[in-house]
């Protein structure tokens, strides 16, 4: 279904004749009222704030395989129902858990020094008690490439790529190939272990945790990411013309297989509950911040739209609002693949009339996105979205977009998506790192983004006509 | 004689009778040029910013009875040395070493999360293993003061006081209370441990360690700081109603007797070569960071400052300038104590014309601030340095000073200062931190800090007359 629209868009003046035909629903004076007066009131509305302070403060990290992944689902359910949601429930996901136990990096030539790391993602240990190598610095991960297989031998490949800040997030991609795919380079040329400079773009001894492209198992060599500070203590050792020698102690554990969820409170459709609205945020976070930025902020802008429209409205709206607390995203959507895979199999994949994720921090919403999945003849909804967002600083915007990393799976089969753009200038000082933490949110900009959500929200869940 | 001085100055009219038969001695026009020559090629060197790129980098953190901190004297006796300085010595002083060697906490209940702390100085250790005990939260030290004595039996005392970030520095005071004597109030109330607040300004998951009021043995209970984003976590816990359960796990070290030292090197006066401007800054750090803002830039400018002066003027200013590097200020201005008391005793504290340390971070200097000790025959020479450093952004400032930590021993024996202050708008972000790092550090500022140091150090050691 995608690629033939894709393929119809693609021509335009086919496509123009083939929707033309289609009948064009407007969005009724009555929607668009209500919808005005919910975002006039969502604006001053502080619960996305205070779910978010309840989440990282009385639960914290939410790691799977952890207590506090465990404690963050019996919140998310029990929080749903206190909010009034009509009907919650989870469903269970396998996967395979993994924990770090031991991070500890010392330079030992020219001087001891302590330096500040954290293990990747399903890092492999180094052997008990460390191991000792000297560094080899490559600027990029294209660097280390052009080295020769086998070359570095006894010692430790150290990528120290930076990361470019920017608002809409487009430096992550370009400099997160070394922490993905790195230790697999660093394995090929016969490295140790691979050192990275965080994905981040702060100066703080807090370094930047994150996924490997590995999901089983463990990383090919010992995976690991200095603080900005530290990396950049390398790179000017080097540069006074000393080779750094390093202790590296990593220990880790494969946790074997667990059992994850995804928490899913409903508020039901009046006229279509079949029909579904889906939003969401993830509930599992690394572990060590609070995950109140990622991706505590946006659990709670879903769980608060959700509850704000119900509370807010005489009846519900016309199709089901489900709000999801995805499992296990940053160990690879794990939570989001199951969910997708099970709509396909029963058919209700179908029933997936429109979704977002809002996955990108705790920043105002400044633009709004559609996929190539929505229709040309629903384009006109969020054109409509996007003016009663206006005098909340939000623009159309142009491009594609998944709706947010839990929404790939869906629409990869067809869903429609918008992306609500969130300011993200700052998101990468915080992302993955022990300073994740509730104080660094602007309940401002939690009450804008419930008033952005709940526009969005609203007019899908009652515009009858069909965005696909 | 400082003594009989504050009296003359309080008696204003007996005292401008007094001091109207001394002469008044200009600052010559040779003496002007010349130091205006040297700030303008000062303001755009970058030696000092180079110097602490060393020290940081090459030698990292410097805590006394560490290898980083005999690494550090090392290098400050060879800078010295390659910077030109005429005669680089060093003076053993005794002290008590400590060290931190475990520090873990974690909320036990209402949920699992691991805190982010650090133990201040002199921390006494738990129990192998740590303890495991309730907060009782204090706003302040004072309502810990109002607590009945051994009310606190099982329990941990938490205060939770927020230090205000100021310019000058002032909100440091009133709150460190909590961290020197907490641990004294805490025993007394019966208390098992004592929690603070950071005595800090930022909102990190890095803690602020410092000295306590204990110079040798420990502390009377364990004594840690909490980040201040975990501390802001305790107290939302408690407003949340719970009462959270810590368990707590210190493990420090007395080293026993240790030597420090305090690194010193001298421009030699052309004329009076026994008579001795003193500036410098502490050599020690803490040892969380690599001590960049406190106190490796003072170390670096007064380095730089002296070797500036050295190696741009045809012939040595007319008194002898002595940089000195202190020892162990962190612990309680051990090597300054040591430096006067030894001054006292051989009778060379006369010799000391005048002086000032540079302790306060690497912002730029905006004000010129003389103590008590001047006389005001010399206030004169102290308007004309400000005079000449207008261009570089200072004025000069009102009030006494001791003229920087390591001269309030000096001071206290009467030896004139100059307090050179700095903007610390931002110091307290960093201080005691592991966040205090080189990165931290402008280039600019430095130049800055270098040209006006630059002013204070040559008239103070070419003008011929007496600041006493």
């Amino acid at each position: 279904m995608k690629l033939i629209k894709l393929a119809a868009i693609a021509a335009c003046v086919l496509s123009a004749s083939v929707f033309a035909n289609d009948p064009i629903i407007p969005v009724s004076p009555e929607t668009k009222a209500t919808t005005t007066t919910l975002r006039d009131k969502a604006i001053n509305d502080n619960s996305a704030y205070q779910i978010l302070k309840s989440l990282t403060t009385e639960v914290g990290a939410r790691h799977p395989g952890t207590p506090g992944e465990k404690a963050g689902i019996e919140w998310g359910i029990k929080k749903l129902k206190a909010l009034g949601f009509d009907k919650v429930y989870t469903e269970d996901v396998k996967m395979n858990g993994w924990v770090r136990e031991v991070e500890k990096a010392e330079i030992l030539v020219p001087s001891y020094q302590k330096m500040v790391i954290t293990a990747l993602g399903r890092s492999k240990s180094t052997p008990k008690g460390g191991l000792e190598a000297d560094i080899v610095h490559f600027k990029n991960y294209a660097a280390l490439e052009k080295a020769a297989d086998n070359s570095l031998k006894g010692k430790i490949a150290f990528i120290s790529n930076r990361m470019e800040r920017l608002k809409n997030g487009g430096g992550y991609g370009p400099a997160n190939i070394a922490r993905s795919k790195g230790h697999e380079l660093a394995a090929q040329k016969g490295a140790e272990a691979l050192l990275i400079r965080s994905i981040g773009t702060d100066d703080h001894r807090n370094p930047h945790t994150g996924a490997t492209n590995v999901a089983m198992g463990y990383t090919a060599v010992p995976a690991v990411a200095l603080s900005n500070p530290d990396a950049d203590q390398l790179v000017r050792l080097m540069e006074f013309g000393h080779t750094p020698k390093i202790r590296l102690n990593i220990q880790t554990k494969d946790l074997g297989p667990i059992v994850t969820k995804n928490v899913i409170g409903e508020i039901t459709g009046r006229e279509l509950p079949n029909e579904v609205v889906v939003i969401g945020g993830h509930l599992d976070s690394w572990d060590l911040g609070t995950g109140a930025v990622d991706d505590g902020a946006g659990v709670a802008i879903a769980m608060a739209t959700g509850a704000f429209i119900k509370n807010n409205v005489t009846v519900n709206p016309r199709r089901t609002i489900r709000v999801i607390l995805w499992g296990a995203e940053e160990l690879g959507l794990i939570g989001a693949r199951a969910y997708a895979k099970a709509r396909q199999a029963d058919g209700t994949i179908a029933n997936h009339v429109i979704g977002s994720e809002s996955d990108f921090g705790a920043g105002p919403v400044y633009g709004l996105q559609s996929s190539k999945n929505v229709s040309v003849n629903a384009l006109h909804v969020v054109d409509t979205m996007a003016a009663i967002m206006g005098n909340l600083g939000v623009s159309r915007r142009g491009g594609d977009t998944s709706g947010g990393p839990d929404m790939i799976p869906l629409a990869a089969l067809g869903v429609p998506a918008l992306n609500l753009m969130q300011d993200g200038t700052d998101y990468f000082d915080l992302h993955h790192t022990p300073d994740d933490t509730f104080d660094k949110v602007n309940p401002e900009h939690m009450r804008q983004n419930l008033a952005v959500w709940t526009v969005f929200t609203y007019i899908a869940a009652e515009w009858p006509g069909s965005f696909k």
